[in-house]
């Protein structure tokens, strides 16, 4: 057995943020340095044991201003975790001022100790910010299944109060991350308005952790915060996949202040949002390679979708991603499966651009392409290697 | 990395046709040699270089009674290939007197020639055995997307009607299987009747080449041989899962002649149809262990389906049926992906019983169990280690 084919890139593959091909940024953005956060933000990291070697493991955001708006986007997994379910019970999503979070636990299947931890994170959290606890979100993300030792998160929490910070960004950003290969975070200007972010992936869900949170904070005037983070988030989180597995624990936060006067420049947010998704896939569970695949013409847009996600989710084009193998006959097959009992044409060698599949450059993005009518969509996804075996297979419980 | 847990299962575990725990054969079922078939049925093979090392990569199975009834099962992909089109376009689907097949090329996504080509194959063998075209399917499994070379196909299929045998079960078979570990055949006898079967997998699709294919010859009375074969079909094949991919060559033809004037025994051709079934799965593309997931309880029989398949297509619980690791957190993420938007209670560890999945013994196969509800569903499935990944990345095109 080889594994020659198992590049695994081992960092970002540039010194932007922006380094994906399918990324446009707004013009005149500026980065600044990822600690520094949106004014009228505040962040802070603490180790509380959850993660082994000092890590910081809880993390505390927050607005400064009181008239700050927001939007939540939780995950529909039925089985989501108990801070999924506070946040969706208890919080005022419209205006929430901190978000407290930690890694190493997903507080997932934890049945109602693990609800009562999480109102218990919220409630301390707002004990030490003098707010309601109806303003604080929570955000887990590590192991299912394991009890939180909650007496230490809440001594993290206190921990992490101590230290808030205007330039916590990196602080924070570490608070989230379990297996990440690299941080995912920036803060970035674009004329008035400065916005920062911080993510974490690793898989839809992780080797026996849960998964992909997200946080964004800024200055800017955002008059419909459910409008701009549902469409962003449309557009980005939701058009990725690693395994095909929605998690328990799926968190995107966005916070604004409006104390810029200015509104969010057109497609920033959108940017944003699509460079840590598709960086979320490129750190994919023993990922190497980024996909991303179009259907350019489909009956309906339901059926474009349902072609795009067929393909992205085989594991049989996922390992031809892989293997670098140019295989349009698999494209072809997943394709066919999602269309089921339609009587079609072929869809032929013609329809099919597979040709990125084979290419054995630098390139870790890949774009694939199938034309066969009206509608669009498209997905971007990782590929099946070795690693995500060795990771999901040998860490065992 | 290790590769300790990658103990891939080199052949079948017993020396019985029924060594699957979850089949049953009827009583009193007696086994034969398995080239010796049906009676009133012949069969040949042959080797016409679609296949390396002289391999048999043709064969044709005939029934000499003219009363024989039959009922085909072919793929609902879209995809279909050339001999799944021509079977449906042209067969008298109730009264299909004979079988041409070969391996080594699926004679899929090749358009108007792999149609053609299809065509002339049944047009050959018809004329050989002095039948009407309409009366005889055609089969295919191999490398998807490559031309037949059609007249050293016509010519295999000249060399396979000259050694035509009652014995000839076994070259049939030898005929039909790709890359198989071991044969998946029998002949079996219940009381008056008679019932021979040969079949081939390695996955829903294989490494560039597809699929499931079977035969089964009987001289038992089927009075409504589709209702048989749908429902024995239902229970069996339709019921499993390598890698969730549908293929685009799935064909599963029953030919009973009513010679013995005995009905099937119950039981019968659901019993062999599982055990095939179930060793498609053993022998999928690297599978080492086969799973059984039961959803005991549901609030629909759909939605039982729904997170049986999810569970068992998980590559997150593949990878733990593979790893030996008892996550039941996985499985309750995956259920909870198939209930999206339900607001259920959690599904505790109560509720699914896993413990089959850490068993570290000689037993191959694992059943899990998810109790939630009043309906039920059962999924067998493989799991997903190095072996998937080998076969599938480093085997381009």
């Amino acid at each position: 057995m080889s594994f020659s084919s198992a590049k695994v890139e081992q960092g970002r593959r540039g010194t932007s943020f922006f380094n994906s091909r399918w990324v446009q940024a707004p013009d005149g953005v500026e980065e600044l340095d990822p600690a520094q956060l949106a004014p009228g933000f505040r962040a802070g990291g603490a180790h509380c044991g959850l993660k082994e070697g000092g890590k910081t493991d809880v993390g505390l955001v927050v607005c400064d201003a009181e008239n700050v708006v927001s939007s939540i986007l939780l995950t529909r997994n039925a089985s989501s975790a108990a801070p999924v379910r506070v946040c969706r019970d208890r919080c005022e999503r419209g205006a929430i001022r901190a978000a407290v979070v930690n890694s190493g636990n997903a507080n997932a299947e934890t049945g109602e100790k693990g609800y009562a931890d999480a109102v218990a994170m919220c409630d301390e959290a707002a004990a030490q910010l003098g707010l309601r606890p109806e303003l604080v979100a929570v955000a887990e993300t590590g192991v299912i299944g394991v009890p939180l030792p909650i007496e230490t998160v809440l001594g993290g929490i206190s921990g992490a109060t101590a230290n808030l910070s205007t330039s916590g960004g990196v602080a924070f950003s570490d608070a989230i991350v379990t297996t990440d290969r690299w941080p995912k975070r920036c803060t970035l200007r674009a004329g008035a308005v400065t916005l920062s972010a911080q993510a974490k992936g690793g898989g839809m869900i992780q080797p026996n952790m849960a998964t992909m949170l997200c946080f964004v904070q800024t200055d800017a005037v955002v008059g419909d915060p459910d409008a701009a983070l549902r469409a962003a988030t449309d557009a980005s989180f939701e058009r990725i996949t690693v395994d095909g597995q929605m998690s328990t624990n799926d968190t995107v936060l966005l916070q604004a202040t409006g104390s810029s006067g200015a509104p969010l420049p057109e497609g920033l947010l959108e940017a944003v949002l699509l460079q840590l998704a598709i960086e979320v896939v490129a750190d994919g569970e023993g990922s190497s390679r980024v996909g991303r695949v179009q259907v350019d013409g489909a009956a309906s847009a339901v059926e474009a979708e349902r072609v795009a996600r067929a393909i992205a989710n085989s594991p049989l084009v996922k390992t031809a991603l892989f293997g670098r193998d140019p295989n349009w006959g698999r494209i072809a097959q997943a394709a066919g499966m999602a269309l089921a009992g339609e009587d079609l044409e072929e869809i032929g060698a013609e329809a099919i651009d597979a040709a990125e599949l084979a290419e054995d450059v630098a390139e870790a993005e890949i774009g694939i392409r199938l034309d066969r009518g009206e509608h669009r969509a498209h997905v971007w996804f990782s590929d099946l290697g070795y690693e995500y075996v060795r990771i999901n297979a040998e860490y065992t419980t």
